[in-house]
C-alpha cells in the first residue's frame, strides 16, 4: 500500500526533486492533460527539469491546450533518469502503460478517484476534489508559484471536464470558488467552452445517425441507442451520446450499444435509481452506481436483447 | 427616463411596500421565473402580500421550480391594488404584456440587460450581472432574509440559465462565487442539471431530423440546418439546435432556418467573428453581434438561398 501524504508533504516531495517525470493516464481527458501541463509548467518555473509524458496518442481535439506539444512518448526500452515519477489522475498503475518501466524513481501519485488502488510510494488522494486539477490548484498555491494564465487555463479545463461543467454531483462550493479564482487570473470562460464544445462534421453526422436508433422499452422506462459496426469510428468520441436518451422524460435507465467488432459490443448505461454498476460487474465490467459499462462477446442485436432483458428484470426488482 | 437607483434604495422601495405585484417577461426563461419566485418568497417571509404574475403561459418544462403554481395570470380588465409593481428581467415595457394596465402602482424595474429602455419609475440595472438572479441574490442578502433552499434553488436556476451553465462570456468570478454560496445553502448541482437537461421524446426526435439537414456553404465557413414546416412544432424548444452547426470545426457562421408558416421563415444566426446583428437589423430583426435573428416573408428554400447569399457577401468583406 501507498504511504498517504498530506498536501504539505506532497509539496516537499516536489520541491526536493530536481528532475521529475510527470505522467498521466492513457486515453487522457481534460483533467489528465490539464493537471499534468499545469503542474509541469509550475515546476519548470521553479527551475526544475520536467518531462511530461503519456503512453498513448493524444487526441488532436486537445491541440488548443497550452503546452500540449511538450508531451513526449517513451519508447519501450527507454530509460529515463529522474528523482521522482509523478503520476497524475491515475487510480491504478496499468493506467500509465509502460512508463513505469522507463523511469526508475519513487512514485508520487496525485489523484481524486475513490477507486485508487494504492500502488504508489506516496499517495496524495483527495476524493472530495471534483478533479485532479482542483488538487493541482492547491499545490500551486502552496508551491508559491505565480499562477500564469496558461496554468490557470489548463486547470480550468481540468475542473470543468471532471465536474461536467458544474453539472455533476461532485461539484462543490470549493470547486466553483476555485473556478472563480481562475477566471480572476485571466481565463475567459467563453474561450474555454468554445474549445471544449468543438465537434467535427463526423461527430455531428454520427450523432444524427445514432439518434435515429432511439428506442424505448419497458413502458418508456428504458431508452436505448445503437452505433452499428458500419457507423463505428474509433476516432469519434461518443461518450456524450448517451446523455440524449438519459435525459428524456420518464426514462430511468439509458443504454448505448456500440458494435466495435462483428462479435463485440460495448454497452454503456446511465441511470437515475438503478445501481447499474452491479449489472456491469456481473458481465465483467465496472463503473459507478449511476454510470457503468461492460463489453459483451456478442453481435449488436444479441447484445441489445440480452442487456434489455437483464435491465428489465433488475428494474422489476426495484 | 427611469430614475436609476442603488441596490440599497431598491431594498428600501421593497421594504416600504406592503402589497407588491412581481411580474416578469412573457416567454419566460429560467432567469425570469427563478428571479421572480425567489424575490416573491423572500418578501412573503418578510410579511408582505405578494402576487407573482406573467402575462403568458408558462411551459410545463418549468414545473419543477418550487412555487411555480403561485404564478397567476390577470384577465384583461382586472384591476389589482398594489403599492409597487416590480418588473423583473424585462428590458422594455411591452415584455410584460397587459400587466402594466392591471396594476396602478409605481414601477420598480430590476434588470441586467444593456438594452434596457428606461421605462420604469425606478430602475436598478446591473449590466455586469450575468443574470437578474444574481441581482436578486444580492437583494436577498440586503433584505436580511434567511435564504431558504427553495429560494437558493430558484436563484441557481436563474444564474445557470443566463450564463449558459458558466460557458458564456458573461460568466464572472462573482457569478461563480454566488453559485458556490447557493450550493452551500443546499442546492444540489446534479438535481438542478437533471431538471434543466430534461427533454421530451419529441425534442430528441426533432433534433435527429434537423441534424440530417446539416449543410455546409462557402468552403465550410457557413453551416446551416433547417426545420421544415412538416417538422415544425411550436411546443418544442429549438433554440439549442443551432449549437450543433455553430461548434463544428471551421464554421464561422451557423444559421438555422425554421419554417413557421408556408411563407414565413425564422432565421437564427450564431457567429465567431461576423457581426450578425447588422444582417438581422437589415431584415428588421435584432440581437447581439454573435447571436441574432430575423423573420423573412418567404418559404424555407427561398429564405435559405437569400440568407446564404447575403452571409457569403458579408463574410467576403471581413
Amino acid at each position: 500500500m501507498s504511504k498517504a501524504v498530506t498536501l504539505q508533504k506532497t509539496v516537499s516531495l516536489l520541491e526536493d526533486a530536481d528532475r521529475l517525470v510527470i505522467v498521466t493516464h492513457v486515453n487522457p481527458d481534460g483533467d489528465a492533460i490539464g493537471s499534468a501541463l499545469a503542474l509541469a509548467e509550475a515546476l519548470r518555473v521553479k527551475g526544475k527539469m520536467v518531462i511530461v509524458t503519456i503512453d498513448d496518442e493524444i487526441s488532436s481535439f486537445y491541440k488548443f491546450m497550452p503546452g500540449i506539444d511538450t508531451f513526449v512518448r517513451f519508447s519501450a526500452d527507454e530509460q529515463v533518469e529522474a528523482d521522482l515519477l509523478v503520476v497524475m489522475d491515475a487510480s491504478s498503475l496499468d493506467r500509465i502503460g509502460k512508463v513505469v518501466n522507463c523511469v526508475r524513481a519513487p512514485i508520487l501519485n496525485i489523484d481524486h478517484h475513490v477507486s485508487n488502488t494504492g500502488y504508489a510510494d506516496y499517495l496524495y488522494l483527495d476524493v472530495m476534489a471534483c478533479a485532479t486539477g482542483e488538487i493541482v490548484y492547491e499545490l500551486l498555491r502552496e508551491l508559491s508559484v505565480t499562477i500564469s494564465k496558461d496554468m490557470a487555463f489548463c486547470l480550468y479545463v481540468a475542473i470543468v471536464t471532471d465536474c461536467g461543467y458544474f453539472k455533476y454531483s461532485n461539484t462543490t462550493p470549493k470547486c466553483l470558488n476555485y473556478a472563480a479564482e481562475l477566471l480572476s487570473i485571466g481565463v475567459q470562460p467563453d474561450v474555454v467552452s468554445d474549445f471544449l464544445e468543438m465537434k467535427s462534421r463526423n461527430d455531428v453526422n454520427l450523432l444524427s445517425k445514432v439518434l435515429e436508433t432511439l428506442d424505448f422499452h419497458h413502458n418508456g422506462r428504458i431508452a436505448s441507442i445503437m452505433i452499428s459496426l458500419e457507423n463505428y469510428d474509433a476516432d469519434i468520441a461518443t461518450d456524450s451520446f448517451i446523455h440524449y436518451p438519459r435525459y428524456i422524460e420518464g426514462v430511468e435507465v439509458a443504454v448505448m450499444f456500440k458494435a466495435v467488432d462483428a462479435e463485440v459490443t460495448r454497452v454503456s448505461m446511465r441511470s437515475r435509481l438503478l445501481d447499474v454498476s452491479r449489472v456491469a460487474l456481473s458481465y465483467g465490467g465496472g463503473g459507478h452506481k449511476r454510470a457503468a459499462g461492460f463489453t459483451l462477446q456478442a453481435e449488436l442485436a444479441v447484445a441489445k436483447e440480452q442487456t434489455l432483458k437483464r435491465l428489465t428484470e433488475e428494474m422489476d426488482l426495484l
